[in-house]
Order: C-alpha cells, then sequence, then structure tokens
C-alpha cells in the first residue's frame, strides 16, 4: 500500500445480539467466537501484510480501549482515538479522517468495522486496493457485498451506471442507499440485480469525506475543525471531551453518504463476508456438519438432529440434542438461550427486557 | 384400614428416562421432582393415613435403602427387604408375601411403586379400601387408569365381565394384559372401550398370590419356601443372598398375572396417576401456564415459547427460549438436554450410548 494509505478500525459498538456470549463489558468483537483469535484479532491480522502498524488507527470508547491494547499491542498508543461517548458513525468517520489529515494531508483511508468475518482474505486485499485506486479519483467508496439471499438484516445499496472501465475492478456509480428493508423489497431487489450488501466499509481520501461532511453536517464540522486545530496540544483531550456529548447520534451511511456526490460502490462476491450479526449467521461461517449441525462445544450428543447451533462457552457441561430442527442452543455459565434459528434477531428484545427488568447482572 | 392390610412400596428401578436429573446412584423415586417432596416421600405420605409405618414394607436394593431410610425415618429398619440384585417385580412380590405371611397368616397386601404420582389422594384411598374388599374374596386385583390418549408408553388391561354390584366399586374380570402396544393398537383399544393402563398396582391376599407363583413360578416358590423357612433366624440374610442370584428376572404382570384365575381389574378415572415415565409426562403433572409452558427454574425469560417445560435443577442461571414449541429443557450442573417433547422416550437410547461410550461419569 501506498505510504499516505490508512486502515480506521471501528469498534464502538455494544453487541447485543450474540448475548449470552457477548456481553457489555465484553462485546462481540473482544471475543474469540471462532478459534483462538477474537474478531478484532481477525480484522488486525486481515490488515497488517498491507499496512503496518503505525497506519492503522482504532476508534473505540474507553471501556473497550484497554482490552484492545491488551488483545493488539502492536498498534501504537496514540494511534488509539477514544470517543467520550458513542455518536454513531459519522462522527468516528470525522474524528479520524480530522485526526489523518492533520498527520498526513493527502491521507487516504479504509473505514473497516472491527466485528467481521471474511474467509477470503486475498480478495480482500485485492478489493481493497482496488477500492483506493478509485477513492484516488476522489470517490467515495463502499465494498458492497453481493447478496446471497433476500435478508431483511442488511442495508441494501443500489447500483447505478459503471464508472469506468480503466479501473482494476469494476466500481459503479451509487444509486441509492436503503434502510433494511422489508422481506418483498429484499426478494425484488434480489430479483432485479443490481444491490449489493452495505457493508459498512468505505475508503476515501480523508480530504474527500471531511469535504462531504462540511456540505452534509455543518455542526459536526465544525467541531471537528475546533478538535483538529487542538490535536496534538496540551488542550486535545479535554477538548474533545468538552465537545463530543453534544453531538447527534448520526451514521455515516444515512446521514452523509445518501446525500453525496461520486459515490461509487465495488460489488464484492466470494469473499466469504459475514457480519456476525446474530446467532443464526454462525452457520455460514463455523462449516456444519452433513446433517447441517454446527457443534462448537466440548460434548455434543447428538440424536435425530438438524440444522442445529451448539455453541458452548467456558463450559464443560455435555449437551444432548434430541429431535431437534433449525434450533441455536448457546450456554454460558449463567445464562442459556434456546431459540428457533429463524428468530435469533429477538436476542435484542431479551437484553432490552433484561435492561428494563433490573436483570443487569446478566448484561 | 383393617389390621390384616399392608402397604408394600416397591423401589428396585434405576430409571434411565428422567435422566440427567436422574442418575444411577439417585433415581427419579428419591428426587424432588416436584416441590420439596421425593417421589417416595410422596408415596408414602399417601399411605401414612391408612396404615402404620409398622405395616408399611420397601422392597429395594441396597445402593437406595440407605438413602430411603433417611428420607423416610418413621418406617421400622426391619421393614425394608433387601434385593441383592433385581431380578424384576415377580420376585419382589413374592419375596414381600413370603415374609408378610410368615408375619400374619392372614396378611393382605397392596403393591406399589415407589415412584408415581397421584394427585388426587382421597380418591386413592377409596380405591384401595375398594381394592382389599375384592381381595378378600381371594381375588388377585389391579387397579387400572382409565386412558386419557392412544399411548403406546404403557401396557394395557382388557377387562371381562362385571364380578358382582355388591362391592362398593365396580370390579371386573380381567381378559387379557397386553404388552405395550403400536399406535394402531392402542387407537383401537381406545376406540373399543373396556380397556384400561396397567399402573402396576396391585392388591391382593399374601396366600392367593404365593398360590398363584407356585402354580406359574415353582422355580421361583421353591426358593421362596426356604427363605421363608430361614425368615427370623440368624441364616435369613446369607441364604437370601446366596439364592437370589440364581433367579429369572420376571415380571409379576406377564408371568404370573397373565395366566392366573381370579384376576380383577378396578378401572380409576380422575386419579390424576402419572408414573413420571419420561419428562413429556410433567407437562401433566405440573400445571402449565396458558401457554402450555411449565417453568420449574428459577429465572425463565420466554419468548414466543409454547408447550415447552423447562427443569432446572440446582441451578441459578437464566434461560432463555425463544420461538419454541413443544420443547423439553432439563438443565443440570454437568448435562444439560434439549428434546422435542414426542421425543423424550429417546433419553433412554442418550444413557446407553453414554453407558456404551464410556461416559460412566454423566450416569
Amino acid at each position: 500500500m501506498d505510504k499516505h494509505h490508512y486502515a480506521v478500525i471501528m469498534a464502538g459498538g455494544g453487541g447485543t445480539r450474540l448475548w449470552p456470549v457477548s456481553r457489555k463489558n465484553l462485546p462481540k468483537q473482544l471475543l474469540p467466537l471462532f478459534g483462538a483469535e477474537t474478531l478484532f484479532q481477525s480484522t488486525v491480522a486481515r490488515l497488517i501484510d498491507l499496512f503496518p502498524p503505525e497506519r492503522i488507527l482504532v476508534v473505540t470508547v474507553a471501556e473497550q480501549a484497554r482490552e484492545m491494547r491488551l488483545q493488539v499491542p502492536a498498534i501504537p498508543d496514540q494511534n488509539y482515538l477514544i470517543e467520550t461517548a458513542p455518536r454513531g458513525t459519522a462522527s468516528v468517520v470525522g474524528l479520524a479522517a480530522t485526526v489523518l489529515r492533520k498527520r498526513d494531508p493527502q491521507a487516504a483511508m479504509a473505514m473497516l468495522p472491527s466485528d467481521h468475518f471474511i474467509r477470503n482474505r486475498d480478495l480482500f486485499h485485492y478489493l481493497l486496493s482496488a477500492a483506493f485506486e478509485v477513492a484516488s479519483q476522489g470517490f467515495l467508496v463502499t465494498l458492497g457485498i453481493a447478496p446471497l439471499a433476500p435478508s431483511t438484516a442488511y442495508g441494501y445499496i443500489q447500483q447505478g451506471e459503471l464508472l469506468t472501465d480503466q479501473f482494476k475492478y469494476p466500481a459503479y456509480r451509487v444509486r441509492q442507499f436503503r434502510e433494511k428493508p422489508n422481506e418483498k423489497a429484499a426478494q425484488e431487489m434480489l430479483r432485479d440485480g443490481g444491490h449489493s450488501w452495505n457493508s459498512g466499509m468505505f475508503i476515501w481520501q480523508a480530504d474527500a469525506i471531511l469535504a462531504e461532511i462540511e456540505l452534509q453536517l455543518p455542526a459536526l464540522f465544525s467541531i471537528l475543525t475546533k478538535i483538529g486545530a487542538a490535536w496534538g496540544t496540551a488542550n486535545q483531550d479535554a477538548l474533545l471531551r468538552s465537545l463530543w456529548g453534544d453531538l447527534k447520534t448520526e451514521t455515516i451511511d444515512y446521514a452523509v453518504m445518501e446525500q453525496a456526490r461520486n459515490v461509487a460502490v465495488l460489488p464484492a462476491s466470494g469473499l466469504g463476508w459475514n457480519d456476525v450479526g446474530s446467532w443464526d449467521t454462525l452457520f455460514d461461517v463455523l462449516l456444519p456438519d452433513r446433517d447441517g449441525n454446527v457443534s462448537a462445544t466440548r460434548e455434543h450428543l447428538c440424536i435425530d438432529t438438524h440444522n442445529t447451533l451448539v455453541y458452548s462457552k467456558n463450559n464443560e457441561r455435555l449437551i444432548v440434542t434430541i429431535g431437534l430442527d433449525d434450533t441455536v442452543i448457546v450456554d454460558t455459565p449463567d445464562a442459556l438461550l434456546v431459540c428457533k434459528s429463524d428468530q435469533a434477531q429477538k436476542v435484542r428484545d431479551v437484553v432490552d427486557q433484561l435492561r428494563s427488568g433490573n436483570q443487569e447482572k446478566y448484561l
């Protein structure tokens, strides 16, 4: 990668949909969900061949930064940008772009979630370099994922015309960002083609995205300007703390990209991408046996069971399943979840109920 | 009850179908499955209004006797008859009848399993006294349960003509004992009427059943005669030990009752009887809520769940169910069972697999 290229890992989310394994103080990016590495460690490992650690930044909240530094000591301390309060992805992007432009006026950056799974690392590297090529022409680039099913769990990106045949990978102008659709709309988009899932991975020049933020979110831009001016001075942290709390929570996709000019999408297929957004997604990530079962546990005795995930964390227990179909079982020392796979999204409701029911000890 | 009436509780079974709560050394009759009392304690409590403790006998194996004495200290030590090895109900009945006849030549006895649930205690008392009335005429009496469904989990008793209208409760001659039928045969029996489930509860004079054993099982009778002669002498236990191992395993229903003359059945309905034979029977015993769910646990958070049993033993865990139907969840510290209700009989296969797979620690 060019020495002006940076990777920025976004790791703010609390992550409620993988409860009871993910908890308030241990969100999914900090967990070794698959094997020995945490999702955050895997995210860094995917980047380290392209970017030296000095050019990898992390934007996170104070509660998570400590654990992250332990998990990935290679990234320098000053590369951790600490949000004093989470305010959505727009401010995360703005802060990272502001800090990077101050450090390197020619900075171009890839914004990457910390908690995604990507099976095909080589293709990911190729796509990133292709995206930086498109971004070098001033485009705001997003990686789209060719949809595998009419999922209602993702936002969609509608592509327009091919930008040019000069880039090494086809890039299309973005016609529209669409929030999570209902099932009928999702089916139509799949049938029509020309739509990608919004992966939340973006590549752009710091200059270009800040210009767009100035247009779309002037209040944020004004705060970023003040922070940029103080960055590197003794006043840096105090100012960030005092200004950040007043920000409105906004997401970069809908508050900025939706209205922006020059937005491009690179539709990726074969990336083996998964946002690990709920327990049922683990059927795609871990490889099921011929009955469709996934046993991520020490001892599982399985009788007449199909398409069932058994996930046990730090537990020595024997788990026996009889006659089950399409079920998710998640076993932790203080909480057990048994859930139909197609209702795994409702785990979020569980967390809400526990919070409002004064059962914080389980969160 | 007449002073010649005795109750004999049979408690030999290992009980594998309520695994993982019931274990090799803690079979279901010794467990407080419903509330504070164990099934054995409840069985005794049901009898104690009718029989003083000196007239309640227990036939069991050495491994269980110690715990039983702790659970029910009221029953005198010499009333525990210890089988040196389990040899089926025929020998249990024979031993109890032999010992009782020696103690009281006019003894009549009710043979009662230790591990059944009976909701309607008053009706049970009434039926027992009615059964002793019929037994006083020399009949071998069995309590039949009016079937609630074409279950394949029970043996059936086909009734013949009404014996007489002189008894206080209708008693019928037994035409046939039928082993557990297939579903088609069970449906036919239910449609035809005139069939009861075999409850395994029998009432007879010690004399009458021993005469029948003499006819049907002469080898057992000959051993019982020797044991009877030695009973109460110093040689009693040594003789029992030396003779018992050679016995063939036989059940009283099919090895004796099937061929016997003068067998009567009292068909009981409304007794609220349940043999607690598998996890799905707990839906009948514990009272489900309006969604059909039974939560026998400390904390159960239930979303879109129906006809589901959550049973947790000595566990402080939160259990969350989402989108489940007709499921049984049994949670113990070292093993978790998740099972479709209609396959609860297969728990026995689990125990077999664990035994043959060298996983005795879970048994």
